[in-house]
């Protein structure tokens, strides 16, 4: 497919599309403690899906050769395979638990794929109003001021983010327990905020030092998060240390001094 | 010991204290990521000591009879019994680790026990603009609008708030994830946000339902979000159920409906 537009442009309609999101999801935000238990699920609905279709045409009408994959449309009509086509991976409202109970870490994720290597991002926090961008070969920002990893080159000082994840079955809570116990033991602290797409971005403005999750929705909650910690001078790699599978559902990232560190004491 | 004052202008001589302090708290917290480590450990101290040398001179000035208790000056002379008499409770400045690691949630706490009972509180989060205040008997507020607490009754709908905290020798980190680990079959979802004083406030506020720590430094860390969490409907306790001791390091807080089901799942 013939491209005739520049990765500063694919940025800059994904940003337009994160602001238009950002507006639905700041109005539900302060909504959500005034309406009833199903009212609240029907608004997390309803939100989630009004800012899909928002990104997702909004996109379109830029860009109508390009593939589409969002977590809402997944949920609705099954997994879209990902090809080497340029394709925009959108999560419409990425930490729904904190949306629900008005925590404020929420946000909308876009990230664009080429050749199946995530290639420009935007992660929009409208509660906070952070805005992370990022573009291959071209830098990680936020709110538009360039952005690095930490240095930090010991385990005893580094800041870890995790999340509790959603599977409870004992099976999943002990091995997540039991990593956590040993994490801990090697680990300045540990923060679970509940939003994948904005620990990624933790770690690339340097807030936070490791991150790790095990068993996420899907490649929505990293693929804007991965450009943005990768131009901020970070690695993004399998829990295991191998390469970054996008469709896993596994990731972790940090600065590259850390890598070796973490991924050994990851392993149970 | 004669008072001619209401407790309406000992919440506003704290809340004046809170925002000088919180001054200094944002020019360090801008400026801890430009400075090495060694610098960022003197960074702490020296935000930690001014803010509560400025706190306590402020409210000094105006209550010159009455008793202060602070983290900075317990660390460096001692523990002050806490007594009957009008005691300014004062964490200068929670969450340490997130304050050099940049992470948002950092505070100053200010809290007035009269008779031991916490009367008066502010919890200023000068980084987000967030000012949590409350009188007892006169409400609980955040940035001047009244506050509630949720209005959950299951377990299973209650968002979790927790700390890793300090200590890391085999016996408390086994009996920390083993809680975390029961505690996670049974809610939501987990938060740690790493600040005592802003969890208790989540939960006055209704983002949290549900938070315990165990462990944690002194009565700095509860003395004012624990009237602010009592204004807001909730109730402040001892993790097994008992009445709360503010100079015990162990603390639960949540609505009281769900108050019974939280000591019942908190016990291992």
């Amino acid at each position: 497919m013939a491209e005739n537009f520049s990765l500063e442009e694919f940025l800059a309609s994904a940003v337009d599309a994160a602001k238009k999101a950002g507006e639905i999801i700041r109005k539900g935000f302060y909504q959500t403690k005034h309406v009833e238990h199903k009212g609240q699920v029907d608004l997390v609905t309803e939100t989630d899906k009004a800012c899909e279709d928002l990104v997702f045409n909004h996109l379109k009408q830029h860009y109508p050769n390009h593939k589409f994959i969002g977590e809402e449309t997944t949920a609705a009509y099954g997994a879209t395979e990902l090809t080497d086509e340029p394709t925009w991976i959108v999560d419409p409202l990425d930490g729904t638990t904190n949306f629900v109970h008005g925590f404020p870490f929420v946000c909308v994720s876009i990230g664009l794929t080429i050749k199946k290597v995530p290639t420009v991002g935007v992660v929009y926090n409208p509660i906070m109003e952070i805005r992370f961008t990022g573009i291959h070969g071209k830098g990680a920002f936020l709110n538009g001021n360039p952005i690095k990893v930490s240095s930090k080159t010991e385990l005893v000082k580094s800041l870890l983010a995790t999340e509790a994840g959603t599977k409870r079955d004992k099976a999943t809570l002990d091995d997540s327990t039991n990593r956590i116990n040993n994490l801990l033991s090697k680990v300045r602290s540990l923060r679970m905020s509940g939003s994948c797409a904005l620990n990624l971005c933790g770690i690339a403005c340097g807030r936070l030092d490791l991150f790790y999750e095990l068993g996420f929705g899907g490649p929505w909650d990293v693929a804007g998060g991965a450009v943005i910690v990768r131009e901020a001078g970070g690695l993004v790699y399998d829990p295991s240390g191998k390469d970054f599978d996008i469709t896993s559902q596994r990731v972790a990232a940090s600065n590259p001094s850390l890598k070796d560190l973490f991924v050994e004491a990851l392993q149970l």
